[in-house]
């Protein structure tokens, strides 16, 4: 057990939460990482985060306001003008609901407020071969920016990011949650709507995928269920 | 010249304001980007930052805060109980000042601007040698970060940080200002006073030496001005 705080950036959604119990097992204090940033289901992720930080009885927790994104723009998750594409899990192109460059936004306060915790690891739940081709997701990207950490932090600091689910599929992280009593019933992903996910979006695709191939039945409610199973 | 845009980090100060100078040379349009962070002289660097974007007849302007910095606290530049240090020119630590991870946030929205403008480039006052020691301020952090763009954006984007001044002394910025007719006038350094700079904090104490060491008369107005010239 690390003795060290570790930050989770906790979004709300499944690979998150699985995330923060990964990490739970791995340090004894936890503190939570929120942002909004105009993102269409703000309000539902944000409920989302906090029945999470209930549920690991997460005392010290941030929510921090990247509206800036929403005012850049870029993005069909952000920007109402802007579809969200239906879900393609065969497509290679980066979809429309990529928030240019978020990642980077969110490590970098997640690594400032390490920096003042005294905290050893952030952790994300970024997962790179099962995702929706974003770029600033992958374990390259990461690794490079572990490096900046080490170069642009103070020297008696020692942060590393965290990406436990990186390599795993859907499958593989829903399965882990569940062993893991993950509270994935709190856990919000739908990109567009907030009391029923849409079931069709790039977000519920892939969850809902995950939740079939491991066999197990996703909790929370959908307004549609798509057969993802091939 | 270079045709695509180039964004400038401009926080009002002397540094990002002969950046701002260099970078008019080289690219035909300039976006500017202000970060308010709860720093003491958030509302004077504003100023600044809007009389320098008039000066350079900049259309695209984005102001954003990043209140989160001064919620995470950890310097005297956001935390009121945290004093000021008085400068020391000589010293090698990490002073009072240094916001943790500050220009990594910066560059994050920048770059996730930079994606949504087309831009080229993103150009960066930042003073190696002649700086205060902050671990954010140095080229293997630019280097670093550099990478991390190239992993973490659109694959046919091409952005990446530049920083003219990361080599000079504050004396040689002071010259390439004056010869680049850079409105200094109109900029404001000062960590901690709005009115009158205060001439003593580390900010005041290098700006000064800078225009000493330059002979060149600084034509913005100072509590008092000790002799920097040692």
């Amino acid at each position: 057990m690390d003795r060290t705080p570790a930050i989770v950036l906790v979004s709300g959604g499944m690979d998150s939460c699985v995330t923060a119990a990964i990490a739970a097992r791995e340090h004894a204090t936890l503190a939570f990482l929120h942002a909004n940033y105009g993102q269409r289901t703000e309000q539902r992720e944000l409920r989302a985060f906090q029945a999470i930080a209930r549920h690991y009885d997460v005392r010290q927790t941030l929510v921090v306001s990247l509206a800036h994104l929403a005012a850049i723009g870029g993005s069909s998750l952000t920007d109402p003008h802007i579809p969200v594409s239906p879900a393609d899990l065969h497509a290679h192109n980066v979809p429309t609901s990529y928030v240019p460059f978020r990642n980077a936004n969110m490590l970098a306060v997640a690594v400032s407020w390490a920096e003042v915790l005294g905290a050893g690891a952030v952790y994300v739940g970024a997962v790179e071969e099962d995702s929706s081709g974003y770029p600033d997701c992958r374990e390259a990207f990461f690794d490079a920016f572990n490096e900046v950490i080490r170069r642009g932090t103070r020297p008696d600091t020692a942060i590393v990011i965290r990406t436990p689910l990186i390599h795993l599929t859907k499958a593989e992280i829903v399965r882990q949650g569940v062993s893991l009593q993950a509270p994935l019933e709190h856990t919000w992903s739908c990109y567009q709507a907030e009391d029923l996910a849409c079931g069709v979006c790039d977000s519920c695709a892939l969850r809902l995928r995950g939740f079939q191939q491991a066999g197990v039945q996703d909790p929370i409610p959908y307004a549609i269920r798509p057969d993802y199973c091939h």
